[in-house]
């Protein structure tokens, strides 16, 4: 059984087993691991929202997509290690059967972290044994499963900061945690126009929804070479921005009564000073470094707020080799104005792994670049990255843009 | 006090008052009148959903409109019929002051039917001493007032058929309707590809959405010469469309799950066959007219079964002028691929009625065309509807395209 | 049939048709045709609240009573005005068959105000018909139909006054309404003491849920002359009443919190003086009149700050009838503390009849006396009125007891 | 300070420290303790519903009770652990301070149970030298902490029973869990009629919602020797119970409908046979034993297809003296008929745990007995258990009674 098509990634033309994937395979799980380390076998247990995912449930759904997707079809004689974990670990796909509902993720206290530990050494000892005589056709769902257990790695993040940013203990979920360095200043950079090409080249891994390549039509603009920083958003906030409906789209408009958006989310006014609650627990807010942790609607709110609007994901991606283009990556996912929806020609990857992203094209804007959170390495120029409007939960930030009419 | 920026219509060089611009707003309001004019005051007063009107808020709403933006500024002396109209009747003009919650506009059995139509005849006694001595820069805004008072034409009769649909009775709220006629065979178009100009040029009124005129770039596709028929519904129906989620997007599929969606919205079978409500009452389903009442997410189903996807709001705008393109107008708006977002270059009029448009382009997909409920003459190619993709209360069906590769 | 037991109504010996059967019959209809008079059809179709019906659904349902208990089965050959009524107008009554849910009522536009008058009229002329010659035994169910009229009356008030105080204007549903006169200063009664007899005694008419006649005991207490003021209640209100949890039960604080309650319902403060609308439109607060709109949740909050508490029905009934207790009935319920159970050997009547009041004994509080929106002659000392705790929409005010250790 | 009036509990004259307090103290603490231990971290930080805890909260909650109302205004110098933990651990005492909001218990990873156990073990510490010098006043708050210390210890048992049932892998809380001895057949006793006094009679401690001790008037009834069993329940289920509205309360047919029920709590149909969910994990119904995990709504319907009806609590007190009255303890809880509120003449304990039964006496149901999971010792013939009527994860059955007329 082929679950995905030929040619799905450009890890080499396809029968050729790269000589890394082993290396490879065992950098990304233990770092997996490495992220759960300092968290105890409580904090990996609990669900803080339906969005987001126990600690826990992240370390044994990645193992499941090796078990499903790799074992299960390719290692001769593989046994599963518990039947229960295909309904308990699936995410959300249809075609591999029956799974637990999301929104209770969080009541599964057994298997223990400890089974779960075990479950990924079992599922690391058999793919080992795969590994060292893979089928020349499952060395693309290797690494996708790669590229699959590193996007819950950032997951795995934002979720068990989300957790524990509402206990009133505000526990550091990564105490060792360094922020990156802040931005420079920002300058307007022309980006190229008329016809261009985007989306994914072939050269190396890419998602489905990144292809094909294909050109589109840029009319004249500008895109700021770096981030927006929080000391940008204060004056935002001083200047009534959180205030005055007329910045805002209706239904941002409606998110921001209903949830009583003041500030960005993780923002704690203490004492009188804004401090920012992350990895490393609670800190003073600097105002050199980007903003992050804002939705869509108060970016896109903010950008009209400054004159400015958000750049759609052509023209972030078509200035993303300009000089002068900093930041893509590393400090925070950039909201762009594009809803996120298939390339021309789009065809989602042959099987279930044709489940992963073509069915959450609709209601959810693209983010581009890559932040703090995400494993180095994983992210690209072609990268779409996505979540719903009002979501604020993940390491998200913006650049900005205008027309040059 | 000009609220909207020079040259916001084409209806000739700005100064020049439209010779028929009586004839036009006479015909348009008592359009409206005619519409209500089967529905009792208890029809006209409930709102079935918060989304939806009462038929007495439509015809206020649309005499405020003009009594708002026109009379206060333009008609010297003249005194609002009622003060507090300007809160009840205010639809979401942020910068028009406060307003009455949109999901209690049920709520308003005052003022009565009667009440409204005074107030009609008021501002139509005013409006008419206007246009006698109309200042050239408020001809514009007169055209708008009209364009918008067709929108909630269509409105009206969406709302009330829902209300109606609620009604264990199915009162017809229109007796007399007639249906259109039925589509004929369709075959596939080669649509343009490359760059195209699409968007509005220039003549004759335009919204602010379909501006400005720009180049997309189009791969190659073919497009449907027409809508999809009851018939093929049916066919999708009978072969599991509504129980596969693999046809569907996760959203869609649970909004169906939620909703317990089986067949579009005013289907209902009786005795084992299946009839449509519409605005004459219940009747038979006709397999040979075009489906209606069916959500983005279930057109976007139903593509995918097919074999063919929604085509894009370019693709469809760049066919439009295709021989061969047939009914655009007339039958059902079409649901398309894209998401509601500002062309490039887009810029809200000024003034109060900057907020007509630009602010909700966010969580809705485009619809092309008009349907069977839209004002004669009201819409045109370049026109951009825009609903959320579960809404089903609009005569909202779809035209497939496919690649061209 | 016999859809009630023989010894239902104490109107006189099983079988004796009472003389004046029919002269009540025609003022009671009448009175409630004149409730309905001011109200526009739009003001007769709205459901402001799932707990509430339009005014045309009470003109209905009650006649819907007559035609379902009465004239199917004992006038011969009697056919119902439209069969489709049974399923529209049929409120709770398993036993008759299916029925409209309660939360859509308000989408029945259909029939209208005149088809409903058309509908009454129908129903009168046939129960007169039957009233000249009516089985001895559905006499009984006559006077329960009117009774049940005689409720639906205050009903039919208290929800279009809940109605037409979510509009704007505050227009009155009844201009000439006339509020009682103010009470008396109150002063405190000593209450019988040891077992006492309550519940009806047979003579007249009452309801099943006043029966049987029954002995309890009761502890020494005293009971207030009167009903608490509105007076008395800002000065709770001025104490921080409003504000303090410890006065209040975990729930009633609760739901203080979610709704917002800061004053009763329908009291509105204007340019810093309190006002309160009722059927006669939005008035000056008086604060020698008794308050009414508040929820047992309110009325238990109030009497613990004042050091009081509320009597139970069983107290509430033996003082009824001391001299000096006044204003039993005709200015507002008066909440107890007694929550809702049946009576020692209660039992229901047979029949379809006996989901009159059994099925609602959990989840309410007791409430004795009678309101100024009573109908003469309506209520009695042993009246077992009940509403939910949070209920506020009714005219419920409190009278205050105490201990007499 | 002295949080509690004098003659709060029964342990001897006030100012008599009792000499076996200390003991106690330690049994009950190590019950706690010994309850938790086959749980997991993970297991015992999760909360199920708003309506439970997890184990290590009630571990922690009931430390708290010590400390703040023992150590902290009795044992001089002392030192609260963590300054924090009166706001995490704090349940609804509004005037012992603001708190961590009920349904976000389960959020609450840290303090770890190693944290807790620390917690407990330091709080332990302070109590045993508070012990050997007891101030005579606060002896009573130190029963009371035992009291309330075994209550949670029956909650800690159902809220994680709850929480383990919503696992797909159903684990066992506490594998070597032993079912009670089941019931023996079922006769009729005859109560007692007339006067009789009812609540506790001032030997041995009490909560304050027995008291005071009181007549109370009881009609001539007869009630069931024991309980409900399973069998009886497949029986009204095989009968169409849980599908006939007329042997349902309105609200109970409302629940019903709402949450799908269709059998008790905790049953399971595993291949066409019944199976119960308990404490020691999935084991197959056993007809003899009592019902257990029913809610007032279902045990009221019950009653009623029986031709029966619960008793009142005063009933079931005053029977439960008598010869041949089984199964009072040990079993389940039993639902009553009785509403619950207060006594007459009830007052609250002073000061802060005033607070701890008095504010709950509305929208509740008293069940009268013991169960399976309460503390031997813990219940007494007068004590008042109270839940919701829609409460099921309790221990909760019924015993029937009937009219004597």
């Amino acid at each position: 059984m082929n679950v995905i098509q030929p040619g799905l990634a450009g890890t080499g033309p396809a029968g050729t087993v790269p000589l890394d994937l082993l290396a490879r395979y065992r950098a990304v799980r233990s770092r997996t691991e490495a992220l759960a380390a300092p968290l105890s076998p409580e904090d990996q247990v609990v669900q803080s929202m339906p969005d987001a995912s126990p600690t826990k449930w992240h370390r044994a759904h990645t193992t499941w997509f090796f078990e499903t997707f790799l074992l299960r079809p390719y290692l001769p004689g593989y046994r599963p290690v518990r039947e229960e974990y295909a309904f308990l670990f699936n995410s959300y796909y249809e075609a591999a059967g029956p799974r637990h509902a999301r929104p209770r993720r969080g009541m599964l206290t057994r298997p223990s972290c400890e089974e779960i530990a075990g479950y990924r050494a079992a599922v690391d000892e058999a793919m080992e044994a795969l590994l060292r005589d893979l089928p020349a056709e499952a060395a693309e769902l290797v690494v996708l499963g790669l590229q699959h257990e590193e996007q819950h790695q950032e997951l795995l993040l934002t979720d068990i900061l989300h957790a524990l940013s509402l206990n009133p203990l505000r526990p550091a979920c990564d105490p060792g945690w360094r922020e990156p360095a802040a931005s420079a200043p920002v300058t307007m950079l022309e980006g190229p126009a008329g016809p261009v090409e985007v989306g994914h080249d072939g050269r190396g891994f890419a998602f489905d929804n990144e292809t094909p390549r294909h050109a589109t039509w840029l009319a004249p603009y500008r895109i700021a070479s770096g981030l927006v920083t929080n000391g940008e958003w204060l004056a935002f906030m001083e200047d009534g921005g959180y205030g005055d409906p007329l910045l805002w789209m209706s239904d941002g408009w409606a998110a921001r009564q209903a949830e009583g958006w003041e500030a960005p989310l993780h923002w704690e006014s203490r004492d009188g000073a804004w401090t920012e609650f992350g990895p490393g627990g609670l800190r003073p807010l600097d105002p050199a470094r980007p903003v992050r942790h804002v939705s869509w609607y108060e970016a896109d709110a903010f950008a009209r707020w400054a004159g400015r609007r958000l750049p759609t994901e052509g023209e972030w991606e078509a200035a993303a080799a300009l000089p002068g283009f900093r930041d893509a990556e590393g400090l925070a996912w950039q909201w762009t104005g594009s809803a996120y929806r298939p390339y021309p020609g789009f065809r989602p990857w042959a099987g279930a792994v044709g489940e992963y992203n073509g069915k959450f094209m609709v209601n959810q804007m693209v983010l581009r670049g890559g932040s703090a959170a995400t494993p180095p390495g994983h992210a690209r120029a072609s990268y779409r990255n996505f979540f719903p409007p009002g979501a604020r939960w993940q390491f998200s930030g913006l650049r900005l843009a205008e027309d040059a009419a």
